[in-house]
């Protein structure tokens, strides 16, 4: 029974029975409500915690969904995938599972950290050129020569069927929900949850988030047909697609009721935010649906979801993450000024500032300055602080002690 | 029917009371399997997530119960506590959710985030002293004063029984669970899991972990008898008791098969593990658990699951974990080296640096060392690699193009 007219006659039914088969065999995620985002967003937030997933991601479920659907002929031949991230983690834990082979290739510069992951699944890791074309277009080579399947990251009906499981479970999780908000890249994802989801209940809206700097299916839904788009830089390294699949925006364009996108300051406030308050490691992909529900870029009421979709981020990058919200928020500040060049005087500044409770994170001197009066020195001090109050108690203070403070020159 | 014979005649039946109050106020958390750790530690690892319980920590538990267990004239005159951590914002959420008054007070340099967070919870916020014996002091002053129900941290029958329903939990969650490891701080968790474990199954052994630096209930445990020891300062700031409670003690020395002490170490690696392979954000007393099974501090096999008791954590307090972490694993160096002092040697170290794709994270020359040749400066490099392998292959090449390297003086 098909009860939806696509051209790859994917339908509810395949979502479902891709939700039987898949029972066991990964996590059946929470969906989480969040009283912090509930507060700040007006909207009843439920969390939907897909990087609390078996490999961090959502990826896994239409690898595995793929795999499962192979005769035992192509299975003994294996599996092969091209990817620099999730998809490539997915594909060798689901081929772990139904023990059989496969080969990931990766670009050579991939995240270390993914390649040992990748490994560690079982797979073969073949690196190959710098950008993902170039692994790609290796991993075709190989498909051909040992007659593998290839398991593409989102445009295959089974890969959407596995992913649109996670709409069903939401369904099974909170029955009167009424929007749902999903990151995008190929669309794999939004695809098979706004499937699975409208056919189930159509009042239920479905909402896609692609980045700002990879924004093909937002373009491609806003003008109505299949549409690229070049990719910039951007946190949100996970939903970086230049072409949207056809079988994706096919479903998309039929199902889905709008796509926005969010800036990198967005996404970053989001991690923060996921971080601080929710406990989560969560990557820029994943956190771009928060960052659109923040943000209020829909028009929202009732109980929300929101698919957090992997949280597979270097922890190097969620350190900065965690700087830059600690400048933004003023508890990191730099305190420029000028103390006069002899014993003792930048002890008497330091003094100061430990009276007043802050914490000395660096400090440099330069006696040198085209503005330094001479038989003084000009001295940048890092502090780390309570909150921005504290900050400008601090400033106030040292400024009725008489330094000056240079804010212009301030590195905050 | 009282199942256990202690002087307060806390009872399992207790604890299945306080589990079947709190369904719907509060999470039922996940108990999730961890590949990444049963890999590491040989035994099938079960984390159960309290780091994402309702406030951040399972303190919850033990309020509501006791709130609950309140006449409504008592209820009236409203709850009182001191603390400055997860306690605190455990009162203040159960308070709010029974729709009473709350008065928490706490340090005057508790963490901002946490007065922040009780605050919105609903609750009086009063500060006082530096240390926690001062907001105890005012707290009690407080409560006389106002007739007010005081709620112990952990020396209490009902707080014990709302602790204890985690134990409960687990094993439906997972019913032929092995062990259980139960981060200590003052007893009350360990308590109430032990006391309801081993009144079901009494073959599940019962785990403790202190942190060396507050191991009172470690060394009561060891002398069979209630004993105080300093605190020394730990990451685990959310288990630092002096002196453990008589009635926990009790049937800590009843149920409980053994407790240790993990070091700071230990703890930090263990919330970086946690953070980078199963995306959680753990604070030091919630981690001490998968420290102590991570670092093999007990005998163990099959089926066992680890408690992860909260997650609040300052991200300050993360980014340095995570740099700690970069250090010791090679990822972030120091490269202390000498260039000659003319234009555009700094320069050509750095285009070698660019081209073994190391990113400069900061730079400092000196030219006048006591080691420093003359018509030479010391050049001080950070780096970021990708790994130590990285990390290596920089340094040799480097000595191959005649740069000598100090490692001696590498202030990683």
């Amino acid at each position: 029974m098909s009860l939806t007219k696509n051209k790859f006659d994917l339908s509810l039914k395949d979502i479902k029975e891709a939700s039987f088969l898949m029972k066991n065999a990964i996590h059946y995620t929470a969906l989480e409500s969040s009283r912090t985002f509930s507060e700040i967003t007006g909207v009843n937030t439920y969390l939907k915690l897909e990087n609390l997933q078996k490999t961090g991601s959502f990826k896994i479920r239409g690898a595995y969904c793929k795999i499962n659907s192979l005769s035992e002929a192509e299975k003994n031949k294996g599996v092969i995938a091209a990817s620099a991230g999730n998809h490539a983690q997915g594909v060798a834990y689901a081929a772990n599972l139904a023990n059989i082979p496969s080969i990931i290739v990766m670009p050579q510069d991939a995240p270390l950290a993914k390649i040992a992951a990748t490994k560690s699944y079982g797979a073969e890791v073949i690196l190959q050129g710098h950008v993902y074309d170039e692994a790609y277009q290796k991993a075709k080579e190989i498909q051909k020569e040992k007659d593998m399947t290839y398991i593409h990251a989102f445009n295959d009906p089974h890969v959407i069927a596995g992913q649109g499981t996670i709409g069903l479970e939401i369904l099974e999780q909170l029955e009167d929900i009424d929007s749902i908000i999903v990151p995008v890249g190929g669309g794999g994802l939004l695809a098979g949850v706004a499937l699975a989801v409208k056919e189930i209940k159509p009042s239920i809206k479905i909402y896609g988030v692609q980045s700002k700097g990879a924004q093909a299916m937002y373009l491609s839904k806003k003008n109505s047909t299949l549409t690229s788009s070049e990719i910039t830089d951007t946190f949100a390294d996970g939903i970086l697609v230049e072409s949207p699949g056809d079988l994706t925006f096919e479903i998309i364009n039929k199902y889905v009721d709008d796509i926005q996108i969010v800036d990198d300051e967005e996404i970053a406030r989001a991690i923060l935010m996921l971080l601080e308050r929710s406990k989560l490691m969560v990557e820029g992909a994943g956190a771009v649906s928060l960052a659109a529900l923040i943000h209020n870029k829909f028009s929202l009421k009732g109980n929300v979801a929101c698919i957090i979709s992997g949280g597979n981020v270097d922890v190097n990058f969620i350190s900065r993450i965690i700087e830059r919200g600690l400048v933004r928020s003023g508890r990191r500040v730099c305190l420029p000024t000028i103390v006069p060049d002899r014993p003792g005087s930048l002890q008497t500044l330091l003094a100061i500032i430990a009276k007043l409770q802050a914490n000395v994170l660096s400090i440099s001197l330069d006696r040198l300055g085209r503005n330094v009066p001479i038989g003084h020195a000009f001295v940048l001090v890092r502090l780390e602080t309570k909150d921005a109050k504290h900050t400008q108690e601090i400033f106030d203070h040292l400024k009725n002690c008489g330094y000056s403070i240079d804010i212009d020159n301030s590195c905050s």
